[in-house]
């Protein structure tokens, strides 16, 4: 005899860009929006009845509806009233959630100076929330970065690994290191600022991976968290995944040439895939 | 003060394809590994002491050495293979999990009938399977398929949902229903062929799809899990996502013509997101 | 002093899709179309009048419009259809192009017959045509395929080459053939049936790879194109592209595995590039 | 009877990667190469004689090794260097080009300050050139960038477009105009330096794309082309592509709200596509 176990629904990919026009500058953000609902659906899964279901069509308005209704600056603020908005609104549901995807639009530099109405993407980078609420019990916001990818030509090994009949990588004391990061740090209590927390966080990540002296790529990630930690005191963790994206040094020696860590060629597969919790 | 919680990392993305030289025809398939080790990795993590660290790379190896020397020839095989190998070895290791997906290779048709060494690239679709095992402990195989592409031209409506001062939908009582299904299963007690439990649930979730009388999507993934479970009393569970893909009915009165539900938009974001367990 | 040179400008990616209720079945296609007009519009560019633009967002217009209108039943049809709407309606345009992508929708197999209403995507490649009309001369027809993934496991060889300093290849008398191909064929006069010719051309390029005695990628890919000029009358020529998509052979032997062309690696990246037309 | 036409073949998608370590920072460019060689090789694609087919795996390797060899540190040199080493080395081949694609690595800005050894991918444009040469010609070099994505927020207007019966799109005097653009540029005579006149060429683009008083694509399209004319002496011509990536303005009113220029959905697909070429 089948039953419905766990299920969810909603809305994926709702994009929506916001143009506040101000005095000096036109604040511009470009999200994507997914949102999940749980709650009483049963009957519309083993019935067909609708009744119970506000449609995603609906959940497609209200990102746009809700848009021109809210003062939230930040992805953060944005996703919070969305999810509040849904639980208020929709008795039938038990728990909502809303994840945003903020573009990396910068304003562009003309004549070295940000420019008042013209943006550029600034990186395939994505900035990102997921917030959840449970009917009745408090907010549990992850704020993020998706696809920061940077490389180290300098201050990375990687030695001292088990051995065994399959092992054919050569230690090395200077090698590449190159990510495509991505990290979800969830908060202590709310910050006072969302935007200067996560400018605060991301600036520490890149400095830390900038000069850490690397054994492994565990040995960075875990010093990138720490310190993470320790620069924002309203984060209560941090996960980082740390893909190792391999620059392999070229075997030149059977054209006659050296090769003195010069030339390397950067593949996508396979990569390494390193991911840890950092937390207090 | 910092420290490390939970922590896992291995290789992602590690193709292979194996071909074996039959008397009536090359069997080949091609292979995307992704293996993650969990255990006490703590001090790569804090000291960069990689003592404890098989790396990525001999992981890498250990996928294509084991193609070469196992007999699976399904996927799940493989990957249990894989997994037993490398907690075997690996006194370190707590837990292990390979993911393995599998492309739509078929026997190219020729006049009709499959070709002995030829193959075709089928469909989008891939075939899945995660194996995870706690030392110790049973083995976790979840068989699927990911990116089923399929469509119904009749027998879909939506109708009889919540209507709020958000609604714009219009009722349906005869729309188009694509997606972009997953489904993924596990078992009751290993199966006599991992095979032909897959094709029977393919065949099954195919049938139901194209015969239902969906009053919504939720109602066709319904009672197609259901049947699965019907036709294949091995599977346990099944796990349906099925994002509505959306085929917008154009509005063509505005060039005076009318539409008798034959000119659509098909559109691939905002979509629609359903995802059920249906289990005994 | 500056001055405007060769333009177009036009409409990409306006997908359509349109099901016709026939008695049996519903036949539906999914065509993606880019449309591109020449034309005088130096004004335009130069001193921003638009009083000779036809907006893009019409001719995405004009594509859902005579989606309704027109009885084709093929992409060329459908392209033809468009390219002589656009050039009857438009004076100012003095050249029109219509482009057609069409998915590889097949009905959807159900217990080994095709469904009637169901539809399953069938493969990555598409089809395609390009129909170009400068004012006042003949159609430009050219339909291909685009994408057409296909592997053979036997009867493929690269010996002979030239071999220099930089040579690291070996010679191989047994390796992989796969290839991502891309075929483009125009006519000596239309056809009675496009739909026919597709067929025919596509039956014989499959064939050919299939059992073909290859010594190199241009070798196969030359026969491939003579046998669609031989089965084909209404062909004038065909360019095929086709790249070697590569599947390296392990070198297992440091596992102290021999590898009788078991195990490979496929790569996506570098992979051959090869082009050529094969004409009357 | 059926003969040989147009053909090339090379390699694509070849990456490399070299780090120069200088005293004061480490300079790092990543390329991905294609090499297409044209020639006497109509006995390959009819006889399957390899004997003037130097193979592709032999360009990969040229590409490695010239990357060691050579001190050019721009993209174009590179390029230039590796055409005319295949012209010199294979008397077979009677045209030659190579494609170099850049990523946009920048140096990571720690505490505001560009760090010496650590790089962050800073958009999604990639800094290209083809360069061509027929044997005995003079090269062709064409210089470029593709994918450059900005946005404008105002000066924006579309009006006095043709209207027909099949015209929906309202006018509009200030809408938001978003294109992912590339451009390729032709030299009057080799400059004294690339990358000055590459930098010259985006700044200028920028530029007049932030503050143009756009009337349509074309009328901004033209104005940017015409000022590199103007800016960038050794530039011949210059050819721009600018799909216009549309953000629609949404109807608020259905749900009892105005919408001053303020919340758009932004679209991939459609899209218009502009292009043309300015010149001296």
């Amino acid at each position: 005899m089948a039953h419905l176990g766990e299920n969810r629904y909603g809305k994926s990919r709702v994009r929506v860009m916001k143009v506040v026009r101000q005095a000096t500058h036109h604040a511009m953000k470009e999200w994507n929006v997914r949102v999940l609902l749980h709650g009483d659906f049963e009957s519309c899964f083993t019935e067909g009845d609708n009744s119970m279901i506000l449609p995603t069509d609906t959940m497609k308005n209200t990102v746009y509806w809700l848009a021109r209704e809210s003062n939230a600056t930040t992805l953060e603020e944005f996703a919070i009233e969305l999810v509040d908005y849904l639980l208020s609104n929709n008795p039938q549901v038990t728990k909502a959630s809303a994840e945003v995807e903020e573009k990396k639009w910068d304003q562009a530099l003309i004549d070295g100076a940000p420019h008042a109405t013209t943006y550029k993407l600034g990186g395939p980078e994505l900035q990102t929330v997921e917030v959840v609420r449970e009917r009745g019990d408090a907010l549990k916001i992850t704020s993020g970065i998706d696809g920061l990818v940077v490389l180290k030509t300098t201050k990375s090994a990687f030695t001292g690994y088990i051995k065994d009949k399959l092992t054919t990588l050569p230690e090395s004391t200077d090698r590449i290191f190159g990510t495509r990061a991505t990290a979800a740090w969830e908060y202590l209590h709310p910050p006072d600022s969302y935007e200067t927390t996560r400018s605060s966080t991301l600036a520490t990540l890149l400095r830390v991976f900038a000069d850490h002296d690397s054994l492994s790529v565990q040995h960075t990630l875990y010093d990138m968290g720490k310190a993470v930690l320790e620069a924002v005191p309203e984060i209560a963790r941090i996960t980082l995944t740390m893909p190792n994206l391999h620059c392999l040094l070229v075997d030149l020696s059977r054209f006659g040439q050296d090769n003195p860590n010069q030339i390397f060629v950067p593949i996508d597969e396979p990569h390494g895939y390193i991911e840890a919790v950092i937390e207090r």
